[in-house]
């Protein structure tokens, strides 16, 4: 976030300008999914976002850095929605396999439901990430709503502790590698074709 | 491959033709290789390409329908080349988890290598796939190798014949999902980390 330089302000109007700021980034982050919602992200650039947001293009870089920093922002966003969409349907599933189970299918229906979400989060030049974002993007909220499954699975003996890790990876990458050649168009299988591999690949991975 | 229309040919006629286009076709994937090469495929387009190649824009369209279908015969030609150096750096391995982790260690470590290779073959928009590459791009050669030895392993019992497919299916997600997070940086892993780590994930699945 930049700011423009001047003479220290008042603390009230240094909190009202905060919230108008946070509140503009908010609004361009809005319009830049609605963009990607309508017209995908192969369409998009800052041109596009600012038309749409009726903003100068100049405008839009004193709230971000540059595209790069506004997909990163965007991708944070689709992360808080399908975490927040995974948290509430897992909601009261104690057992450990159908919570993992539940929690996959969910997060993996997400983003077979909104393809260009997933290229925004895992395959658009986001660079650098910016370092308020790092631990977001990084380490996702749903990857660590998983991992403190699979660390409670390990202290309770659900899943051999020393194999945790290790399982909880390939889970990982498992789901994002079937989602990318489903998304990308590299096979041909329908969106229910990979919900049911995932499903069977957790299966296969946490029946030891 | 487009054909002006035009009265029938001599065979001779036709068949220099042929070998013309063919040699053309092969110009401009190679000059696009090494545009991908020197300056990514982000910057890449068939200006781009057109100005490496010494040609107009409008030729090149005689011998590729569009932007497209280049990246599908520039992947295809990654696609070779890495099957190429796999079988070649596997011949004479005849133990079943020695050859598979030495011909996924060897794909891996080339897309590590040549990560625009990677965003090609897997990430680019290629849509439709040509129908002469379809076999080519949606079950490569290294697929079929790997599919192969597996085969040879459930035959003969070294994995349980039920799980092959499965077990076939979770290595190759596994490993694309790796190489994609590494390659557009999100993770922080080095490329080391990542050859280790899958061949950490192979040696559990072969484990049974």
């Amino acid at each position: 976030m930049s700011r423009s330089p001047g003479p220290p302000m008042p603390e009230a109007r240094a909190g009202r300008r905060a919230v108008h700021e946070e509140r503009t980034r908010r609004f361009i982050v809005d319009a830049t999914k609605e963009l990607i919602r309508t017209e995908g992200l192969a369409q998009l650039n800052t041109r596009r976002i600012a038309e749409t947001a009726s903003f100068a293009v100049g405008t839009l870089y004193n709230y971000f850095a540059d595209f790069s920093e506004i997909l990163a922002y965007v991708a944070a966003d689709y992360l808080d929605e399908v975490y927040t969409v995974v948290l509430h349907d897992i909601e009261g599933i104690d057992n450990f396999e159908q919570r993992i189970r539940r929690a996959t299918g969910i997060y993996a229906g997400y983003f077979l439901k909104n393809p260009e979400a997933f290229k925004v989060v895992f395959m658009a030049p986001i660079d650098p990430i910016p370092v308020a974002l790092e631990q977001h993007l990084l380490i996702p909220r749903v990857a660590v709503l998983v991992h403190e499954t699979f660390v409670q699975a390990g202290e309770t003996g659900l899943v051999p502790k020393h194999h945790c890790e290790l399982i909880e990876d390939m889970l990982g990458s498992t789901v994002h590698g079937m989602l990318l050649f489903h998304i990308t168009g590299r096979s041909h299988s329908t969106a229910e074709a990979v919900l049911d591999r995932i499903d069977e690949v957790i299966r296969l991975l946490l029946s030891g």
